[in-house]
């Protein structure tokens, strides 16, 4: 079955041609400023690559773009878009309607738009994809893989903010988790792994520009970092993470900011790139500190001393641990992290071996030592995959 | 030596009358409704009670009443208030300035008051304090000894959050941490009950009305859980603790709040209160709990997931720990939360002796098993006793 993935963004959208039951990838690519210019960026066969500039003044012309790319010309990989037999989105917030994913209804819809607020960038972007291939592909099914849906087993203890009560009763305010579609991959990856099947203690940090921790017992999520929005937990490319309410108010007044203005500082000036004043992106900050820049060592530093906070509490969640994944941009490359993230971690059975964390590869490896009586591993993240194999799921059920 | 230590809040004060020396308190008290009518309540010799109504329009009023109260009639101590040789204060924010206790001088208050925003109730009510007393006591020496001082250790790392780091340098904007007098005793009280006296990692939970927990490596704070304010990090009486930004700036939203009422709310509505409906007063919640009350039920297990998932992450911090430690009312007297607190932690070396755990006892003492590789205490705070004995050596060393 040839399934069309998509994840759209506010200016942007991501895109795979796959067949999930034998794991090929026919194409994969993204558009870029929708609503600017545009340009589509399309990789196809074995890694060929066409950069096309075309004009996308919406997202229709970009799902054009693309349907036209896979089905005519250079980069042509089926013959036509009745090849698609099923469309897969990547959907932001399920709130505590979806615990799984869905096929598109009208209800759904309605749903995910009740539930906009909560991701006022995100869920608008979502349903007009869907819109648009609903318009484009007549009388395919639409199936929606939310990032919320793994982390709805959390129980109430944990995804429970301690504010009246009422907030959560009015206006569903709690930890709802995000990067889910990755953290059930990953920690299902890494059961398959393990010799212990039942009662697998899991904790699963996923580390790109966006960054969240998962605690996963038996298959099941009990706790994440991030909270009623993607801002909260870990310290990320441009995002703050934690910070104290007391804090917030402090800089609103000293800054004579509103609290969207903030907001905006802690979502686009914060994290690595605030700290170090060079750069949102790990690696240039990694290059700055060992050219001995001061603050960009002091990024490196935090980013791993708040993974290392949190994976210790969550084996204290979990009562122990018996892997510890990392997946991501950085979990996948930045050996540097995942050293000083395990550095200390041998009192809960956590002992990471050097020399295999420091090769370099593309597959899933175990990167602990024979005395370690958790396992470290490295697992990349197929969160298409997921999204893929989710819609053949669903649409083949549903037939 | 004769000190007289001075707790001043903004509508109350409690004061002591000790010899730091030979650890013997000869009265204590607290004068209430300040600026409202005004009450004292005496405690004096061995467990007698007297309680005056004053008038007390403002401080100078209460601390002449508690002069006096000393020095005449039925609760006197002492003959005249020459016998009092100094006057030790607990004085809340010292900033970046004050890393130990510190005589105070014109300098020290000016100091005080340029950090007063950073702590807007306490430090204004810790200055008033201080000046009422050189007035009343003239020629006394006055020392102040900070809640922040403790957490002067933290590495930076610990301390900054990931906003732009000029938030830092301008503002001051980082995690002071405050209870630091508790968090010191208590931490040296166990570091005297351990056979290990070297590289000692120990984490103490102070539980009172307000909360937190601390780091504690080789007797020097790594880290802490309260941040620029006290409103961060476990869940306290009315105090939410850890919220996300996002989830903030959407309760200001759909509230139609301002910033300084949402803090308020945060403040004086959540937490315990909040999630229980019932109360800020955990016994009244652990009894709402046991009648089949559900809020109470989550308002008890959050408090308890989050100090557990706090321990885990300083476990991380300190790479193990020799000794976890409870102090405050809660810590001290609710072995309901110690044990939900320890429950599955046997994995990081801590196990709880049920029975002893259950002992009701007003003296430090271990309730660990013998088979727990880390101990775990239960440690009565004297932060009376530490200012007391800082003012007395302060003022030794500075004849």
């Amino acid at each position: 079955m040839l399934v069309f993935v998509l994840n759209a963004g506010s200016s942007s959208l991501k895109y795979q041609l796959m067949n999930p039951v034998i794991k090929k990838v026919f194409a994969a690519g993204i558009c870029e400023r929708i609503g600017i210019d545009g340009v589509l960026k399309h990789e196809y066969g074995d890694g060929k690559k066409l950069v096309i500039n075309v004009p996308m003044p919406t997202h229709k012309e970009a799902i054009s773009a693309v349907l036209s790319t896979l089905t005519t010309g250079e980069g042509k990989v089926i013959d036509s878009i009745n090849d698609i037999e099923a469309i897969g989105h990547r959907t932001v917030h399920g709130g505590e309607e979806f615990a799984s994913s869905v096929l598109i209804t009208p209800e759904v819809i309605d749903t995910m738009k009740r539930l906009s607020p909560l991701a006022p960038l995100h869920n608008p972007a979502n349903i007009l994809g869907i819109e648009i291939c609903q318009e484009l592909m007549p009388g395919k099914p639409n199936v929606g893989v939310f990032d919320t849906a793994f982390h709805q087993t959390m129980p109430d203890y944990a995804y429970m903010y301690a504010l009246p009560y009422e907030m959560y009763t009015k206006h569903g305010i709690r930890k709802y988790g995000f990067h889910g579609t990755s953290h059930y991959f990953v920690s299902n990856e890494a059961r398959g792994m393990l010799e212990k099947k039942q009662n697998s203690r899991i904790i699963v940090c996923h580390l790109g520009n966006g960054s969240s921790v998962s605690a996963v017992l038996n298959g099941k999520c009990i706790d994440t970092s991030m909270g009623l929005t993607p801002i909260q937990g870990l310290m990320m490319g441009t995002r703050s993470g934690d910070v104290g309410a007391g804090a917030i108010q402090y800089m609103m007044a000293q800054e004579n900011m509103t609290i969207d203005q903030t907001l905006d500082v802690m979502n686009k000036k914060s994290g690595i790139l605030g700290i170090s004043g060079k750069s949102s992106d790990l690696r240039e900050v990694l290059e700055g500190m060992q050219n001995g820049d001061d603050r960009c060592r002091l990024a490196v530093d935090m980013v791993a001393y708040i993974i290392k906070k949190y994976v210790g509490s969550y084996v204290a969640a979990l009562d122990g641990i018996d892997a510890l994944c990392f997946t991501g941009g950085i979990g996948e490359n930045a050996s540097l992290i995942r050293e000083k993230v395990c550095a200390g971690l041998d009192s809960m059975g956590l002992v990471i071996d050097p020399v295999k964390n420091n090769r370099r590869s593309s597959s899933a490896r175990d990167i602990s030592t024979n005395a370690s009586t958790a396992r470290i591993f490295v697992i990349p993240t197929q969160e298409e995959y997921v999204i893929a194999n989710d819609t053949y799921n669903i649409v083949s059920t549903n037939r």
